[in-house]
């Protein structure tokens, strides 16, 4: 029986690679939904061939733009906003669900999407940063696996396969440093956007790249590791690791350490997501070890980069700062991207944020978005300050 | 309940090693048997410590001499000879044998243990290599679990743990390229004994460190590793890895690596072994990446170490043909060590021992036994000729 999946973000980079994986298996899946937000034209195409059911953009006068378009080629139906998002993820008929939008706009989907048992297949990291407590308390009701799709917590995932949670000592994250790693401070403070974009080992959307080049984004992946494996905060290291082949370890209480690695290829993980717990043959590259030489490993410089001691602060407080963390660093990322400040500013303006809110627990996903509205609000007006 | 244990070869690195993890578990094993063969003054040591129910030696010269000796001290019975070590892995109450004696004496009380039932953790290479379809085939048919206490099987076992055998693309064993790897030919030729002797990263055996030195280890791993994990040998890959902290690895079919990493320590194969399935904390020294700071790896130079591309024969070959290759290659080292002939005479004798041989396929332990003399008798004669 073909898996019936339903992707949300499809024209992005991880949902085109996820339908490229999706044709390299002819047979083995059918496309229920597709989201593609505001890239019209790519959906379009996406739609031709995959003639999926429904399709989701970000409003009305898109999907009637698209409707019009495709009118004649097909009966896909065109939903949109978050609730054409939920609608496709908690259709009857859906298998899998594939979440791979960006912002927070991925929550409430992936919430329903967990609350109606599907399986997820997730890329997105805001959804768990911001509300992982209350989605993995979802998951373990539901018992649906969260299959995580980004190359460090797939490699965690599969070093835990089947061992026992009491025998993990740490999870070892890597991390490859960015694109700024061994810049000197004054360096940095004056880096150009246009080099800060330039990534050593990944091809990724501009936000992440930034995340990467602040490590911002290592300190996102702890708080996605705490939730996705249960596993406290002090069990989580970094490690610099430059060529980014290692792409995590998980350290065993026996002195063991599983590591996970391949060639930079987003369509592996993609792939054990969509199958699991079958491995699925394919020709991409193999990690060729005498060609790569060496593999080389750092300690990370907290004090240059302190979004992830910032990242470990929202994990401590828990509640509702992580979902200001946040919100306060797509903020500010933006606000580099667009030249208003210096990217050695983006973590001060995310830790005044972070200062002024008084988190509360337990939160409840409207608490979740209101601390995200509250961050962003306080994050931009900081901004404003410094530009 | 205590695990109730045997360790043939308890005077031995890896017996001795066996011993201290069990003692770092007080209450975990109870010690039924302990064989010692020649070291009478350690194995008393250890039949005080550990009062076994009963303990093996070479001979009945020898059990008489230690008798007298520990008389007055406790009850153990001591039992000599192969017979003695296949009576104490067979016992009933017996639940693990740890089988850590080196050479062919190692196969018949490898082979009972499996018969009765026993879990195995085995650091001895021979049986496996001479006789690894008859084990495989026994241990099958008893639901034996094998489990390896070398670093490179036990890696291996670890990263294949609970995942399908259709998923394996390869198996890549790593090795440290041991003491000679880097030398030019002529300077491999001349090399002494003591140079050879002279191990970059594990403390073993002489035996074990000069078949280290050949790449000859490899080539017998490429064995064990055919028949502990039921892999064709073109599905078996050795690369040099000088650091040997990288212990092995596996390849699958969807480009993922799984490698198993530690610090130098037998302790942790040989406490995964005893404890399977459970991992168990200790205070051993972990591995850290950031005082290592790289893994290096090479590919292997076939040409100059033909000890490896004779293990590949062998094994194609089948039937008697490896126990030939492993009793040759004793005869070879032993020449070697005695200063008969130089290093690189070593494979030649295997390799024309091999070439004399007429394998037996399907054969029984009977025509493995006899296999090994022949091989024996042909090698030293060849080295007798070098001589």
């Amino acid at each position: 029986m073909k898996r019936k999946i339903v992707i949300l973000g499809s024209t992005g980079s991880v949902g085109r690679q996820t339908l490229e994986v999706i044709q390299k298996h002819p047979g083995e899946f059918e496309v229920v939904g597709l989201s593609g937000w505001e890239n019209i034209k790519l959906l379009k195409e996406q739609i031709i061939t995959f003639q999926p059911n429904i399709s989701v953009v970000r409003n009305e006068s898109l999907a009637k733009k698209l409707k019009n378009e495709i009118n004649n080629l097909n009966k896909t139906k065109i939903y949109w906003g978050v609730e054409g998002l939920t609608r496709i993820s908690t259709l009857e008929e859906v298998d899998i669900v594939v979440i791979a939008i960006t912002g927070i706009a991925s929550l409430l989907p992936t919430f329903e999407a967990i609350k109606h048992g599907k399986k997820i297949a997730l890329a997105s990291k805001e959804a768990i940063v911001v509300a992982g407590d209350i989605l993995a308390r979802e998951a373990k009701a539901q018992k649906v696996t969260i299959l995580p799709i980004d190359s460090e917590h797939s490699a965690i995932f599969q070093c835990l396969k089947n061992e026992q949670k009491s025998g993990i000592e740490k999870i070892i994250l890597t991390a490859s440093g960015g694109s700024l790693y061994n810049l000197t401070d004054s360096a940095l403070k004056s880096i150009s956007v246009v080099d800060a974009l330039n990534h050593p080992t990944w091809k990724m959307g501009e936000k992440v790249t930034i995340d990467s080049a602040t490590l911002m984004n290592k300190g996102l992946e702890v708080i996605e590791a705490r939730w996705l494996f249960d596993i406290s905060p002090q069990k989580i290291e970094i490690l610099i690791h430059p060529q980014s082949y290692v792409h995590s370890m998980v350290q065993f209480v026996d002195g063991t350490i599983l590591a996970h690695l391949s060639e930079h290829d987003m369509r592996i993980p993609i792939q054990f997501a969509l199958f699991y717990p079958d491995r699925v043959i394919n020709n991409y590259n193999r990690l060729d070890f005498t060609k790569i030489g060496q593999l080389t490993f750092k300690r990370p410089r907290f004090n240059k980069f302190p979004c992830i001691k910032l990242a470990y602060n929202a994990l401590e407080v828990g509640g509702t700062m992580p979902a200001v963390l946040n919100g306060a660093n797509e903020i500010a990322v933006n606000a580099f991207l667009n030249n208003y400040i210096n990217i050695t500013e983006i973590p001060i303006i995310i830790e005044n944020t972070m200062k002024n809110h008084i988190p509360k627990q337990n939160p409840s996903l409207e608490d979740i978005f209101d601390a995200d509205y509250w961050a962003r609000k306080t994050a931009l007006s900081l901004c404003k300050d410094k530009a």
